[in-house]
């Protein structure tokens, strides 16, 4: 058994006639066949024979550097089928099941996911960490995909050069419904500038079957210095400026402190599997720590509808951490189409020093 | 945009003929397709012309009065593809994406996975947590599949019928190779009959481009009274007696004191996030407390290769825990064909009286 990759020249993409009929149509190198007609517009790919990399370039209209690894052949490819394997079971290539591509002319990069059997929560629905977690995977093949990923971890070549990486700085998610497990949600994301030296994040999270956005996500990263110019080329032909959260001027979120919290929970401390490969906490770790002081009945009766984060500091393995909530009356701001029923605010310090890790907002409706 | 399922009179399976053409197959209720010949050997599938129910007579010639779900369509629908949407974008199944199918005479159920970015611990590879997490859903989707789940959590109907449940005694986990992220791992799992009242399940995971087996598991699972006859009818026809780790007699794992630990840490916390929606401990969730009482040196320079976990008593959420451990020599008995650089010992036990936990014996090899 062996695993088929774009670089096989017996892979098949298969694509519908206009009479209906199925064709196999044998590619090398390459990667149009699924995509749309338009999806490939301005896009010129040059194949090399070897499909793991093709160099692109332009995309829409304006040359990029970038080049296509393995995964972004799979983003066509993730649509195609290889067969060639004895037992006729239907081999499929290692991409395909990644099941991610760019639509929109290649602004857009959406994936599917299964809701799996451990992501979710007590109520049996798909907890925010496990929504964060989707976003943040969907962010990271949007940014391998497009060959502008020099490590894997969202860092473009030319940022590597410099030692430059985007701090995340700002995270809203808005949930109308949360999928179960079994459900298959698809993710739209796309960037745009954001200031001078900021990228915003948007995504939509959709259910595949009743195609209707269950939520939404935007997300502000910074650069701590100004943007080099060259790290600006590469990421600007990718910019698309759509924005679908629209969230009001005044987004200060209040400092709690001793004495405006209702509840404080001391000696959180962080666990080896909480850190990313940065030896930080994982961004989405910290919705955890958040939930610890929100009281039980809370949890238990109401759904998260909402939260906004802001980070201001980072974390690691060593240091203690302390969570404080104060629920707040249901006369919190609308930023979601329904009133919710109940707000929070929230904030992480270190324990030692008091130092804000994060200050946080949130929005509740009753299940 | 709709989706697909095998209700869809427009469904079709595509296979290869002889000639290595692609053909269409439309197909109506009757779930083949993909399968093997001899997977579908003994299995007499009734099509109702729905597609989402279909009921099967006989299992490996044996009769079983199971319902086939929706999701056991796409055990073969998995690699069929729907291609009527209107983009040209190749409409996928609901159940397609699942990528769990029955293989070896419906004996042995198969299920592949892409390892994701939030798996990964910060030595950039899957953590045993995540192993566990696959396992565990690959069973759940095993069950779910063979028509016998009633209510999505592993009890089948006669037992639902009698309120009866599996209990987790004891599971061992062998790694020989973690894999990192994007990789794509295949895991197969069956089960077997283990004494007069308990369950043995098996699972190997192998890498789905090598096609090398990277790890395997056992886990026992009992029921806390004598198994009815009718609950023993409807799992025998799955039964696979097939062992792959063959473990000494002596499985004793010492009970460790406030004496023999090495490193005691108390205080750990249930998270919210930690719980089942039986509101116990999730199983896998143990495996993080273990590792928090293992010295950093050992969790940044070794592999964890083999650990069990011998499960005594469930956790709630108000409980506190202690996390003992003891490392050992490189002595500890052989169970993988290669010998550990290091062993362990471990203990977690309730903070307020002691009570047991769970005990543990894990195996460590060199980075």
């Amino acid at each position: 058994m062996m695993a088929m990759t774009a670089r096989s020249s017996t892979s098949l993409c298969l694509r519908r006639t206009a009479a209906g009929r199925i064709e196999g149509v044998p590619k090398v190198g390459v990667v149009v066949g699924w995509a749309r007609k338009r999806e490939v517009r301005g896009l010129c790919v040059k194949g090399d024979g070897d499909g793991n990399q093709v160099s692109v370039d332009t995309v829409n209209g304006r040359k990029v550097n970038g080049v296509i690894h393995g995964s972004d052949a799979s983003l066509h490819m993730g649509r195609c089928m290889g067969l060639g394997n004895e037992d006729g079971g239907g081999m499929v290539s290692v991409d395909s099941f990644k099941l991610g591509r760019f639509v929109e002319d290649r602004f857009v990069y959406r994936q599917a996911f299964v809701i799996r059997s451990y992501e979710i929560g007590p109520d049996k629905t798909a907890t925010m960490e496990t929504l964060m977690n989707l976003l943040q995977e969907t962010a990271l093949n949007h940014v391998m995909s497009s060959g502008l990923a020099s490590d894997g971890f969202g860092a473009t070549h030319e940022m590597n050069l410099r030692k430059l990486i985007w701090v995340v700085t700002r995270i809203n998610i808005q949930v109308d419904k949360y999928s179960r497990w079994g459900d298959v949600v698809e993710i739209d994301t796309w960037v745009a500038a954001s200031g001078k030296n900021g990228m915003r994040r948007d995504w939509i999270i959709r259910d595949y079957n009743t195609n209707r956005i269950i939520a939404r996500a935007t997300r502000e990263t910074r650069m701590l210095s100004k943007i080099p110019e060259q790290v600006r080329e590469e990421v600007q032909p990718f910019y698309l400026d759509r924005k679908l959260i629209h969230e009001s001027n005044d987004d200060k979120i209040d400092k709690l402190t001793d004495e405006t919290a209702e509840n404080i929970r001391s000696g959180l401390a962080p666990r080896w599997s909480d850190m990313d490969v940065n030896q930080h906490v994982n961004n989405v770790k910290y919705i955890g720590w958040i939930l610890e002081s929100v009281p039980m009945n809370v949890l238990e009766d109401y759904h998260l509808t909402s939260i906004t984060l802001q980070y201001r500091r980072e974390c690691r393995q060593s240091q203690l951490v302390e969570s404080l909530t104060s629920m707040t009356a249901s006369d919190t701001e609308e930023t979601s189409s329904c009133k919710p029923d109940l707000g929070s605010t929230h904030l992480l310090r270190l324990q030692e020093d008091k130092a804000e890790v994060i200050r946080a907002r949130a929005e509740w409706r009753r299940k």
